[in-house]
C-alpha cells in the first residue's frame, strides 16, 4: 500500500475519533519494524500542532499503592467534569500479549467503557536513553485524537519514575502510611520532581495516614519545590470510598489554572528540547547496537570498563574507532 | 616526535612524581586537538588500574558557602594525616587562561604550596552528556601520579553538582545558615545524593547555624538516603577558625572505613558504567556536531522541537536521515 495515502486515511480516522486508528498509531509508534516507523514517522509529522491546552498528568507509586484504582476515580471524575481523559502505562516490564491488554481492562473497569475514556498500556522499550521514548509520541497521538488529558501511569521500577516526570506537565506521587514512623516505598529523587503527593487507601488506618501526611508535608517544607508559584499539597485519597476524590480534583484544576498557563508553556518548552536530545542521543546509539558486531564490541567494552581494567573515555575512543560517520549534504 | 616514546615518557615522569608530566597530561585530557587527545588516551592506557584504596571526595554548595577555604581546611589536615591530596576543580565558566591557575592558587594559598598536595582547576566543556567529562580522566591521571585523596569542587551551576556526584566515592554538600526558617541556595535533587552535609562559616551566627543544622536534618530524616548503610551525618564547621573540622574528618574516615570496602567498589563499579554510556553518547554526538552542515541542522531542528512545530522523535529522525554509520569490521 502507498505510505502516504495510508498514513492520510489513518489520520483521518484518527481525528474522526476512531479507536481502532488510534490503537493502530499507537501500536506503529511502539513498532520497530521500519515500515512501521516510517508511517509513525508520517502520522506524527500530522499530529505535531499547538496542545498547550491540554493536561498531562503523571502518576507514580510503590506496587500496591492503588494507582489504577486511583486513576480510575480521578478519571471518572474528570469526565463528569467534561474532559476527555486517555491513560496510557509505561510500564518495563509488561509484555506486548493479548494477556496485557486484557489485564489493563480488567484493571480500570469503569474508566475504559466510557465512550470519552481510553485506556491503554504502552510497553517501555528498555533503550539507552531513558525510559518509555515512545511514550512522548503517544501523549502527541492521543491528543491529536481530540483527548485532552492524559494521563500516565507508571510501575515502580528503576528510574522510570523520574523521566515521566519529564513527559507531564503535573507529576502526582502516591504513597502509602505505614505504621512506623515512616512513609513507604518513596523513591529517591521522587518527592522533588512531585507537583502533589496523594496518600491512598486514607479509609483503611485513619491515624497513621494523618502521621504520615505531616512527616511528607515536614519533608517537602525543606525541600526545593517542582514549580516556585506552586505549593506542593498532601492529600489524602480513598479510591474505594471517594472520600477525598474533590480535594485532589481541585488540585489539579488549580495547578491548570490560568494563572499558571505562562508557566506550564515554559515547563513544555524546556522539556520539549530534553525530549529532543535524549531522542537524539538514543536513536544513534540504537543505530550503533543494531549492528551485531558493534552490539558485542560495546558490550565487551562497557564490562571491561566496569571491571575497572579500561577508563572508559579509552574505551569509548577504541569502540569509535571502528565507526565511520558521515552526512550527507542534502537529503534527496 | 613519536606518540608512543612521549607517552612511556610522561608517564615515567608521571610516577615518579613530577608536577609538571602531571599538568602536561591533565592539559592533554583537556584538549580539543586531535594529536593531543591521541596522545591522552595513550597514556591512560597505562594508567587504568586498580585504584580502588583512593578517596574521591566531591563538594559542593552555593557561591560564598566557603568551598574554597573549607577544602583548604580539609586538605590541610588530610595531609597531616599521611594522605597525597590532589584538588580538582570543576568550573564551567572558567577559561583555560593564565589568570585562571593564578587564581586558583591564590585561593587555596596554603594547600598549593604542599609538597605532598597538588591544586588546580580543570575547566568543564560544555558538551552534551553532563559537566567535565574530562574530570574522569583528571582522576585517573592524579591516582597514576600517586595521589590517594581526590577532591573534587565544583562551582554552584547548573545540574553539574550532581553530575560530580557521580565521579566520587564521598559527595560533602556546603550549606550556609540563614537568618529565616531556611537554609540558602540549596538545589534540587542535591540533598539526596549527599553521604554529608556540612554547614560553614559556624562562627558567625551561632543560634541559625543551630536552627539550619535542625532543619536539615529534619529534611535528611524523611529522605531516601543516598547509601543504605551510612546515616548522612549533619556536620558544622568553621574554616577560619578550625572549630568542627576534626568531625568533618572523623567523618571522611568513618565512610573510608573497611566496613564499608564492599559497597564502595560496587558503587564505583556502577558509576564506571554510567560513565562509558554518557561518554559514548557524548563523543558520538560530539562527532556529529564537528560537522558545520549537521550542527546547523541539529540546532533549526531543536529549535523547531522547543517551538512546538515538530515533535522530537520525528525531528531526529529526519536529522538522523541525512546521517551515515558504518562500521568497520577490523581495526587496521
Amino acid at each position: 500500500m502507498d505510505g502516504t495515502g495510508s498514513a492520510q486515511l489513518i489520520i483521518a480516522e484518527l481525528r474522526s475519533g476512531s479507536r481502532r486508528a488510534l490503537s493502530k498509531c499507537l501500536s506503529l509508534i511502539e513498532s520497530t519494524r521500519a515500515e512501521d516507523r516510517a508511517l509513525a514517522y508520517e502520522i506524527l509529522e500530522h499530529c505535531s500542532s499547538h496542545t498547550d491546552g491540554s493536561w498531562r498528568i503523571g502518576c507514580t507509586g510503590p506496587p500496591g499503592v492503588g494507582k489504577s484504582t486511583f486513576i480510575e476515580r480521578i478519571g471518572m471524575e474528570l469526565l463528569a467534569r467534561g474532559r476527555r481523559v486517555a491513560v496510557l502505562a509505561v510500564d518495563p516490564s509488561s509484555r506486548r500479549t493479548g494477556g496485557s491488554i486484557l489485564g489493563d481492562k480488567v484493571r480500570m473497569p469503569l474508566l475504559s467503557t466510557q465512550s470519552e475514556a481510553f485506556v491503554r498500556p504502552s510497553p517501555s522499550k528498555a533503550m539507552l536513553g531513558g525510559a518509555a521514548p515512545s511514550t512522548r509520541d503517544a501523549i502527541v497521538i492521543c491528543e491529536a485524537a481530540g483527548f485532552d488529558t492524559i494521563i500516565i501511569e507508571t510501575v515502580g521500577v528503576g528510574q522510570s519514575e523520574t523521566d515521566v516526570a519529564d513527559l507531564v506537565d503535573m507529576f502526582i506521587l502516591l504513597a502509602l502510611a505505614n505504621s512506623g514512623d515512616d512513609v513507604q516505598g518513596i523513591k529517591r529523587g521522587i518527592m522533588e520532581v512531585a507537583d502533589a503527593v496523594v496518600i491512598t487507601k486514607s479509609d483503611v488506618d485513619e491515624s497513621s495516614v494523618n502521621r504520615s501526611a505531616a512527616i511528607l508535608t515536614g519533608a517537602l517544607r525543606f525541600m526545593p519545590q517542582a514549580e516556585q508559584d506552586w505549593s506542593v499539597p498532601v492529600m489524602k485519597c480513598s479510591s474505594l470510598t471517594g472520600q477525598g476524590a474533590d480535594v485532589v480534583l481541585q488540585s489539579i484544576e488549580s495547578f491548570f489554572g490560568a494563572s499558571r498557563a505562562e508557566r506550564r508553556v515554559g515547563r513544555r518548552r524546556h522539556q520539549r528540547g530534553e525530549w529532543f536530545d535524549r531522542a537524539l542521543s538514543a536513536e544513534i546509539i540504537a543505530r550503533l547496537t543494531d549492528v551485531d558486531a558493534f552490539r558485542f564490541e560495546c558490550e565487551r567494552m562497557r564490562h571491561q570498563c566496569v571491571s575497572g581494567l579500561v577508563a572508559p573515555s579509552l574505551a569509548v575512543h577504541r569502540l569509535l574507532g571502528r565507526v565511520n560517520i558521515t552526512i550527507k549534504q542534502e537529503s534527496p
